[in-house]
């Protein structure tokens, strides 16, 4: 059966890729695994119906016959586990590739989230300001060691792997803070992520979900 | 080979099991696994022998023969993969359990960390306030569904698990800010999970670390 997937019906990233469900689009792109999305409305998302997929009313969720997933991390994995092409065949390798996969969802993501929050928060100026410098270090903090490991390689282990594909999308939640441009090395390697064709179908159709709702479809 | 794992030589919670190496423990004591431990300080940790192991200068790490990994949840997954006890044997039950392991260091923990940082930080008496509300928030929002999706079952999906083992330790970082207590399940549920003897044993061997330190040892 086709796995379906959820994802946001009124996208508030605007189809520019940053909403959870475009990594498992792009782990589905990566492998040749054709996959169905259903959309759930904002409301939708934190009734009774939904949180039975997905306890704490997020998306994406993934389903397929009898089995119901929801964490992006964990729907990534279980798709790399199940086809050849996001984790290495050698047990070594595999292992690293899994260390990288968290690494970018507990080390690396949880910074740059708390910048992008903090961006949209009420409160004083002052201390929005103070937050945000605060923020700030703790990300160059994460993008310098980042930038270290990686050197002028081309994925973070070997060939491109999930935790690659988690990497770069955590990475690219920096839009418009100039964080990443710090590290040019670190820039160019989302850049060639995001060159792969597998990136840019995923792309395409997180996008048309946007564009059709624009155009009132 | 027996593997390897680092914790720090001075630990900055004395001893009270909230560093990270503390899971790593409580995973080998599941399932019956005798393991090593490094010490290593804090300024070792930062140096490049210790970042050729753990990029972001951090621990645990974990050594076996050829392999090396970083991130407790990659070495508790690593761990659980290679021994029964902490995953299912179904595949579909083992995916749910990994989801946990998801949810439990991606969408439960960052918050509580966060909460947890902000006590420590240096400002504006009032902008502290405001930054440890705002994020007391989403802690209780959290807390609520985690709840709500627990009920009054004893683990999370079954029997025990690497996901209710990182859930676990991810809520007893809230320490003192009782936030907890408003869920009494939830504090049940670590509660039981706390009288677990595996977690006895590991809590005891963390906890050795400092007291030595503290003799001088």
């Amino acid at each position: 059966m086709t796995p379906t997937i959820t994802a946001f019906e009124d996208p508030p990233d605007e189809g520019s890729g940053q909403a959870r469900d475009m990594r498992v689009r792009w782990a589905f792109e990566e492998v040749g695994q054709p996959y169905e999305v259903r959309l759930v409305s904002m409301t939708a998302m934190k009734e009774p119906a939904h949180r039975a997929l997905q306890p704490f009313g997020q998306i994406p969720t993934y389903e397929e016959d009898g089995l119901a997933l929801f964490e992006s991390g964990a729907i990534v994995l279980h798709v790399a586990e199940r086809h050849r092409g996001l984790l290495p065949s050698d047990p070594d390798g595999r292992a690293r590739a899994i260390a990288w996969m968290f690494a970018a969802l507990t080390t690396v993501e949880p910074p740059i989230v708390e910048l992008e929050v903090a961006s949209f928060e009420a409160g004083d100026a002052a201390c929005r300001d103070w937050r945000r410098r605060l923020i700030e270090g703790r990300v160059r903090d994460r993008l310098r060691d980042l930038a270290a490991r990686l050197g002028d390689a081309e994925w973070l282990d070997g060939a491109f792997s999930a935790g690659d594909l988690l990497m770069v999308h955590a990475l690219q939640r920096q839009g418009g803070t100039g964080l990443l441009e710090e590290h040019p090395a670190l820039a160019a390697y989302v850049a060639r992520a995001e060159a792969r064709p597998a990136y840019r179908r995923a792309f395409a159709a997180q996008r048309a979900v946007f564009t059709d709702r624009q155009r009132g479809g």
